[in-house]
């Protein structure tokens, strides 16, 4: 998300998307009074302490609009920030920076947002052997924002999309007739290169799906206990990941558990947004 | 967002992004195990009481996957729901029932979220003469949901984007040499279907914007006792509005100072998603 | 259509389009025998009097086309231009030059036909209250362009599209049950900053949209003294317009009727091009 | 124009971005009254003598945003119409008609008003063995539709773009070094189903041209004399073409010369439109 | 590539691309003679023995362009044919059939002979442990198509893209300083459902690269005899995978190695076409 | 295909697709490992003899990636390369190096491949007065690359698509009800500038379309003594074609006959690619 290759291939068809969103035909009150191309410079202030994320996607949004843009970047993703934090300086054409404003700070407000509530909750996993993962429940048209968030916030992605890993639920399984012809469907159809997850309910479907030879087995809706004893039983085989309504207040019983991986949809869907501004906007 | 002409022309390149970032090439899982049409159901249950926004949404996504896929719909945008009600039966292609998911879901927790929340305030300032408002503060490329779930949740939108109405905010006026210019250069440029609107800071500055022909005034951070003062002295030539973070605790102090709007940025941004989900999948 | 944002964002798809449209796949004529770059430099002439408008978007063409090219431009957008005169030079790759020439003619000879159209009706409203508008009788995918050259020629645009303002025609209010129903649920389904106009045929009529709260009242199909007369029962409560066949004989008729803004649909739909030419290109 | 392959292929592209530059969000007028689907009809009716030509593309509006709109066609393209005819009557969601009334008259109108004037030039050159082209001098984006409608008026087209024949004028030539050695590099570089057109001033370089195999060749501001001349020598061995201002008045000299093809820009850029609408709009 | 969702998806706009390469503004041939809708029907006949593969894909580009078209199939993807057979009936417009005659067969024929060529491959590896790979060897904007008719011939899919898996090359171990560290920072970097491939080039890259955890293992440019030795040290902690020039005639050397996977980009750059036409096309 | 016009206009949406199409999220492989900016330079080396084509496209792809990228280029388009000869020198981004060097190889060594094996042919008809054409069997959304590569190879263009000349089968003259009709039919429809050409079964057919004014007869399995009497039937009236299996063994055959042109599809279709590498990544 801050390499060029990637904000040009797959961030910039977003972000002009977004941008035109914002501007139908013209931002008809800078055009009023500004004509001409003026040099100004704005800063970006932190209101909220968290972790920044996003400034690559946010100085896209001024260049996208402007060539002759230019930053003085005091900090980077993934930096803890402070409210109050003078985090950079902008300069370039006052109508860019009129124009962009919105578009950059609702990427930005909404990534650092997340990166900050996935890191909360990761300090909570400290010392344990379990990974945070993000889940696909993110915003329409954001994943690619929101999935880079939540790595800056220190968690791991899980899945991409339904393209780069196979997850056999029950509806599959009872498609193919059992978890082993599912698993077995699954691995003669994809890709050499891409892991079999299955969605198991208990024991004996976890050690159906570890011999089958799943690469990934999560334990779904299973008590702390019942996830040890599937532990257990997979031995090693899998890996084995578990989900459903992780929160602060639980997320502790699942340290003890001993599950590699415990996946979160709220770290995408219902993060609040951190609050940034831009301000005291001038020519120079 | 419910008639097929906005979904056609404006809707759809959204929702097929949406379907194209979850689906890059095919959807592996489901592709490995069910090879041929196969007619399913499944239910929408609502798993948290609130007002359902964006059915129009939800069934689009599954429309443009399969030409069969048909809806028994028990509610309609802008009812409330209760945890468990059933919502609604979809029944088609059950690769697509499985394939759409987790877009149609992702839209429509989302959509409802924000009109759940937008209702509380509604009912906060139910009484009053002061109208609720959303911002340009919105997730990017999903302006014209989250927008349409705030009217769903019984707001009124402010202008969609910079091309419909004129905001002028200090830097706009200051590049014009005063209220009174910017408005005047604003009206020579604008359609005379555009509104203008303009931010002032002060009492001076509202009875300078009134005077100039101003359409609304913003009142920018000033005590409710400015404000009922503003009000006075702008005496109905244009609306008013007051921005600011508003919430739940501090919107009592609004409803006395008689503005005729309250904008807040908190009805997209931070609106919590409200938990639905697809259960009960099965051959049908 | 002059800044770099607005081309960038709006402009730049149509004009893309349109150098597709005239170069499916390459230009064979001056590929055939200009293998390499070789600079040249050709002059803009005019071949007619009238109002030059479009130069933003004449030059575009070519910097989309030759990023080395250069312009040293004598004349900006609005100024009156003579037959014969050399507005501008342009350097650059001659095979830009040769390739280009025709679509950034197309674009440069209509925008300025408009503007130069408009511009004798705007003479001819001289001294009255009455202001010239366009309507969306524009041709397809020109919009943008043809609305602002009508700008350039001294007349104000009426409503970009059928977003951005309501107008409430006979079958808007037939469907509502009449105009003061019409406009109740129009001011309650669109942005606070949308206006509302109505179309009315007689006094009655106007009256009830003046009740009504309508910001603009269209007067259709009146006699000048029936618009005399709907002026003073709408007595300031909302802008009135006349549209109908305005022609340069009947509009003397207009400016003693007071109306505030007049319409007409041929500034965009007969406005005949404006003859310009690019001569003398040469290698240097 | 008329075959569905054309349309989807083609002309779709254009009319949907025409539609979205109509309707950036949705149509606020009609969905502020018209929740519902309801069936109406309307009536197109001619306001012009004339030659109608588009109709396909009229249609294709209103298919794009209404699957069930059905037409009662009285007339097709290329019939002679009269003012008051009814044309045709469109059936269908009532807020189709609405939203897609203007785009569909955009097109409609411009394309018989080429078609009209087109076919009065091409009257005058009854009975002469000279035979009218349009040219490249187009409404950027209009050109399929622009092309079409002057055939409709009975007139030939030119080549549709700089990539299906060659066009070697002065620059070509001189960059090539002489019409011998421009033409012999196009039949090199070219398809050999590509035809070659020379422009040229004099009798010997229409000599050269001749000699050197070109398929056809442009007389460059000739008198009828050296056109007359010109052709003796060219003598059958290409088709002769003379271009310039050719107008209703001039146009009796070039029929006595005996040139094969007369071209004239004017077809597209400066044919007024014809008068036509809607009428009567009406639930059924 | 038969399912609804992966064709409208991710093949349609691969597919109208193609068309409209080869249909740029209308198929003038038919068009002059066949002004009308006309049913007619075709045979699509084997010209060559093989493997089919893309019938799908054949047959969307002709519902693409007809709504009508209808296909009678005697044989379904992976089928083998033979010379003079029957594999098809389309009926449809008679225009469809024509205008799309020639993209149809162009993805057919290519597809047909990937399967094909594949196949004899995999033929010669029966017996083995060793299975069939292709490579990222693919022609742009072909790869969905051509991995599929690869997976049809009965081989398997290596990565499909940049994005879904890690393939750790000597320049990427460089970077990070060696095997294991490049493996641990890919492994922090990626989603946990990436799998990560080391290339190696000797016996004790290859312990490194199964030690720090490599899920696959490429032996680049080793003997037989190194590879079996490889093979030893990795002793099943990581798949091994080779590549390299593989032909009919060295295969067999492999098939004793025992390595898991052998990838060939010959699968998609240098397989033959397979003939294959449309016959006796005639009205009905 | 190597001017800055065909590239920006025509190639880079087909080059930006098979990049998009390569890394559909990002290239994880070297976002692990090389977070940073560093400058690298890669060998292009040629590891088979042939004609190189295609250097225009290879270097699009670098530029598209990378703004800094630079080339020192030894060979052109056209020149004879041999094995291990060093061809070009990349210099940029290594990032970009790695990230395009797959997608920059494909279209160089499929290109190249074309050109090589289409002179192959070239020199068999060399002192002959035939000339060698390619078909529209091409690669879909190739064609434009590989039209070019097929001159770059000595051969010259058949029709680039079914829009820019007339190609009259049995199909189309049966619609008409016959040669004569048909060929009327075409010249009355199609711009003077397309060429006409019809497909004949025998020296009758060859007669009448030479009598009906085709402008190219394409003689379709005769054998060679039909052709010569089919020439001497049409004896200049129009050019001439023969197609069908063209290979190296026959073409002598057709040598002797006299044909002007004779047309292949195995220039596209089954053209072997070019082996070409890049070697030697490192950085600088």
């Amino acid at each position: 998300m801050n390499d060029p290759i990637t904000l040009k291939l797959n961030a910039d068809k977003y972000i002009m998307m977004a941008l035109e969103e914002d501007i139908t035909s013209e931002d008809i009150s800078t055009n009023s009074v500004m004509p001409e191309y003026q040099k100004g410079e704005v800063q970006l202030i932190c209101k909220q302490d968290g972790i920044i994320a996003g400034l690559g996607v946010f100085k896209r949004v001024f260049e996208l609009l402007d060539d002759t843009v230019e930053f003085e970047m005091n900090v980077k993703d993934g930096d803890e920030v402070k409210k109050g934090q003078l985090m950079a300086v902008v300069t370039g054409d006052i109508r860019a920076l009129l124009s962009g404003e919105r578009t950059a700070l609702n990427y930005l407000q909404r990534m650092s947002g997340i990166a900050t509530y996935t890191n909360s909750i990761v300090k909570l996993l400290a010392g344990s052997k379990t990974t945070l993962l993000d889940t696909r429940k993110t915003t329409p048209n954001m994943r690619i924002f929101e999935k880079y968030a939540v790595k800056v916030g220190g968690a791991t992605n899980h899945r991409y999309n339904l393209s780069d890993a196979v997850m056999l639920k029950d509806n599959h399984i009872g498609a193919a007739g059992g978890i082993t012809e599912a698993v077995k469907r699954a691995r003669a159809y994809v890709s050499f290169v891409n892991k079999i997850e299955v969605e198991v309910e208990n024991i004996d479907m976890a050690r159906e799906a570890a011999e089958a030879g799943a690469d990934i087995i999560m334990l779904d809706n299973m008590t702390p206990e019942q996830m040890k004893e599937a532990i257990k039983v997979i031995d090693g085989r899998a890996l084995t990941e578990c989900s459903g309504n992780v929160t602060k207040e639980n997320i502790k019983n699942i340290i003890d558990v001993g599950v590699d991986y415990v996946s979160s949809g709220a770290l995408t869907h219902s993060a609040p947004i951190m609050d940034i501004s831009l301000k005291n906007l001038h020519a120079i």
